[in-house]
């Protein structure tokens, strides 16, 4: 999850990702996010008003955009476009990851429902508004390749559910395994529903 | 997850998880698991010489056992059993829950993970033991069914990610749509690879 930011405000709504996707809401303070992005405390009131939970929602917000472009730019990437391929490109995201830096940061938007959505609505909201831009994301691609949209819906839920709690697990056993079974289960199944279309 | 725990310090066990589960391991403090258990505050101490970090292992160790047995009971209790009807049985667990008392509980050892994996390693490895032992009853019942064990393996973690991601998006959504919609992808998924086996 990395990617060029520009301005304060950016940085710290980035930092705060990052903290979050590896510790969780509660032990993430603002702080740490200020000396994580680089900037002067204060900047923290002054660019976020509404404190903490101002700041998470709009860490989980980024984090579902982010999510979202990068399944239309993965589906963009495939010289031969099928549902196991886009499917493959979004477990690699995080095989690579883990491969590259280890298994310290998992997914922000699951690490704020986990943590806030039975005491913060706005959190709770926020998290619901990143899911579903990127399931939108995902089943305008699979209704690109061809599904009708109700199916691409339920099929793209599937597919974000299994990453997100592979994602889980695999941190759970600082291994890869998890991700790439659900990989190598999922992607025939999607490619035969695939088929079944024509 | 309710179950009648009889010891006080099964019940603090019991009260903890039920308090990670909703709210997350760092917002969970040893005086709230007291109450919650009913407990004097020092009888943590005695029970739990690890402080914090024992406790919130034990509740997941404890969470893994419950959803293992409860695996193991769900496929004993159906008449025709197949895979699609074990899964259903799984899903089945969550919507009622989510239905009959709202969405302010999820999975303890997915909150434990997100909170604590890359922070306290007996909590990760603690809950890599409670998915590896749900993991276990899960395989174990697709063996039953007649799946060669490594495909068991694979396919119950692919039913518990499905589980634990469209838990997340469940309450994140407030909504039981996501765990339905898992529910009706990879059920006939399964019963199809049932049926490939013959």
């Amino acid at each position: 999850m990395a990617e060029s930011v520009r301005g304060p405000r950016e940085r710290m709504v980035f930092s705060a990702a990052q903290l979050i996707r590896r510790d969780g809401v509660t032990a993430t303070g603002m702080r740490e996010v200020a000396a994580h992005a680089g900037a002067p405390r204060g900047s923290l009131q002054h660019y976020f008003p509404g404190g903490k939970e101002q700041l998470v929602g709009e860490a989980v917000e980024w984090a579902g955009r982010y999510a979202g472009k990068r399944a239309t730019r993965y589906l963009a990437e495939l010289a031969e476009p099928s549902p196991s391929l886009l499917f493959a490109a979004m477990v690699r995201q995080w095989t690579d990851e883990f491969e590259a830096v280890g298994f310290g940061g998992g997914c922000p938007v699951a690490a704020a429902t986990v943590d806030c959505s039975d005491s913060t609505e706005s959190v709770r909201a926020a998290a619901a508004a990143a899911f579903g831009r990127w399931a939108s994301s995902v089943a305008a691609a699979l209704v690109a390749l061809g599904f009708p949209p109700s199916r691409a819906a339920a099929l793209a839920t599937l597919m974000i559910s299994a990453i997100e709690g592979a994602l889980v697990l695999s941190r759970a056993h600082h291994s890869t395994a998890p991700l790439v079974a659900v990989d190598r289960e999922l992607g025939p199944f999607l490619d035969a529903e695939w088929a079944a279309l024509a």
